[in-house]
């Protein structure tokens, strides 16, 4: 038996959007369900190389009833995996490395067999663009047009990508201090969208916002935003980082990912831990609106569009948990092994 | 940059088997010496399956001081990685694959670089296979010539071959109760050994036993062990799994890999569950016996011939550590790499 070999380019192309959101989509409402099993993500620090190490092991089994008809065969699934990720924050300067690098094992839960092992970091980026996605879908106002963007790195990319997937976005904002990743951003994608520059405030008065920065000090204020705005906060992934200020956060809905995570190493982190934002203000888990237990924005799916429901500004806090990648992993193993991509490997030496 | 992917061959080929016993022995000095980070195992049970995954990650640093001059370039190293591996009980029959199966990704601590990916399984067997090595080490008595083997399995091969690494083996006794394993064990090391098939006692009276099956019923008793006998008890690796009799326990110096691990899982799982062997019956762990905190068998490294230390029946109760493996891992990488073994492959992406 050949354990298939996904790289960084098998991983981009076979991670079709549509399904990759679908998947993470139904592994919220499994890790809603109780139909998922996942660990608390486990450390190691190293702070002699100023870096950590994560595992983020995770089983999920999403029901046919939850699967979406339109992107998938229809079937319920289960899926099960690892992936080994870490954060070396000297890693560009000193060693011409990517500061967050992935590797992937997607096992099949029934034999444990290894079917692939992925890149983890490009698979990262199209799960956190997922999670975006789905959180807009649910809590965006649904006839939103324009996305705003802070911050121009390699999340950038996949946020456009997986937004424009549940929204008809037309109109795109980048916001970033640095001019030549915001030329790139504009250069990438002005041919799809009417892409420009702009500052925090423009970005931030698009119906839809996300915000993919390592920042410490909140960028984004009350004012920088519109009456309705839709936030992603995606950069927080460590103690003391934070995207917004507490007052923004005061007083827009927030839904959280995960509760543990979240207080943990969230955009909410930082208040939570001041007491200044307690588990009064959060309106719930993603999971929970996913399923319908909680409405979303009114008119999105699954919260009819009289009802009562979230409205003013919003907030997702996404700290990335192990069952999107391994719901991920799955959406890019099958579609390469459909497709014959990838390099099939005897690893394990069964095949001798 | 490459990742090597190594496979079981590539594994067997380069886990030259004196260098993971002497990284093995610095995997246990480095533990004790606080010099090893290691999160307790994290599992996932999936009873739908009759099987579980376990995910082991670690790091550690061995001292320059700990390295033995004679297998090493006699510098300290550091190294990390984590080990995916399952336990599916079924695999065999339904399924035609192993009941264990393992993953291995190895990294550079510096940057987190996954430097390799390597077949775990067979991995498992070498660092299991050293370990049982470093505790004969220390524990049997010097002039052992004589081996007993209960289990013919695969991991009796390895406990051949890396104790006969530290000890002048002569004698091999074999003992199970399938005859064609028992065959195959003689025709693989006839030429090397004086081998042949024999009884549990007759294993059980050689200066050295391993136990290396999974049964819930012991099958060696008081009577079945030498005056001096050393026993490697590899076999037990979960709750209710135990192979030595609880009267011969008792009565025996018994060394532990590790507190948590071996009470949870190890052989002395279940008298210690009962309440009929107790932390004042554990007589240390093995880092301490490396590092000379507590003595060996008088006459073996560390512990001087005239000296108070472990005399009679000695038990080492071995469940692995994720170090074991992180160790054994660096051996294959450093030596495939050397050798221009295994396939390099761009997991990651960044030759782009």
């Amino acid at each position: 038996m050949q354990t298939l070999l996904l790289n960084a380019d098998d991983v981009d192309e076979n991670a079709e959007i549509d399904r990759v959101i679908d998947a993470v989509r139904g592994a919220f409402t499994a890790y809603e369900r109780g139909d998922a099993k996942m660990p608390a993500k486990s450390y190691i620090d190293l702070p002699e190389y100023n870096g950590d190490f994560r595992s983020m092991p995770a089983y999920l089994d999403v029901r046919e009833e939850d699967v979406a008809e339109e992107t998938e065969t229809g079937d319920g699934w289960d899926a099960a995996g690892i992936k080994w990720v870490n954060v070396h924050t000297d890693n560009p300067a000193d060693h011409d490395l990517p500061t967050v690098m992935g590797t992937m094992i997607y096992s099949d839960p029934e034999t444990a067999f290894p079917l692939a092992v992925l890149d983890g970091t490009t698979l990262t980026m199209k799960r956190t663009g997922a999670a975006a996605a789905v959180a807009t879908d649910h809590l965006a106002v649904p006839d939103a047009t324009s996305l705003g963007i802070v911050g121009a790195g390699v999340q950038s990319y996949t946020q456009l990508e997986a937004i424009a997937a549940v929204r008809d976005i037309e109109e795109v904002v980048i916001s970033d201090l640095d001019e030549e990743r915001v030329a790139d951003f504009v250069d990438a994608f002005e041919g799809r969208f009417d892409v420009r520059a702009g500052s925090v405030a423009e970005a931030g008065h698009c119906d839809v916002l996300s915000t993919v920065t390592p920042v410490e000090t909140p960028i984004v204020g009350p004012e920088d935003v519109g009456e309705h705005t839709h936030i992603n906060a995606m950069g927080a992934d460590a103690e003391g980082k934070h995207e917004l200020a507490d007052d923004l956060l005061s007083d827009a809905t927030v839904v959280i990912d995960d509760h543990e995570q979240c207080t943990h190493s969230g955009e909410i982190n930082v208040p939570y831990a001041a007491g200044t934002l307690t588990d009064d203000d959060i309106y719930g888990e993603i999971g929970e609106i996913v399923v319908g237990r909680r409405a979303g924005r009114p008119g999105t799916p699954g919260t009819a569009a009289d009802a009562e429901g979230v409205r003013g500004v919003s907030v997702f806090d996404s700290t990335g948990l192990a069952i999107q990648d391994v719901a991920a992993a799955r959406v890019v193993y099958e579609r390469a092994d459909e497709l014959d991509n990838g390099y099939p490997f005897d690893l394990l030496g069964l095949d001798g």
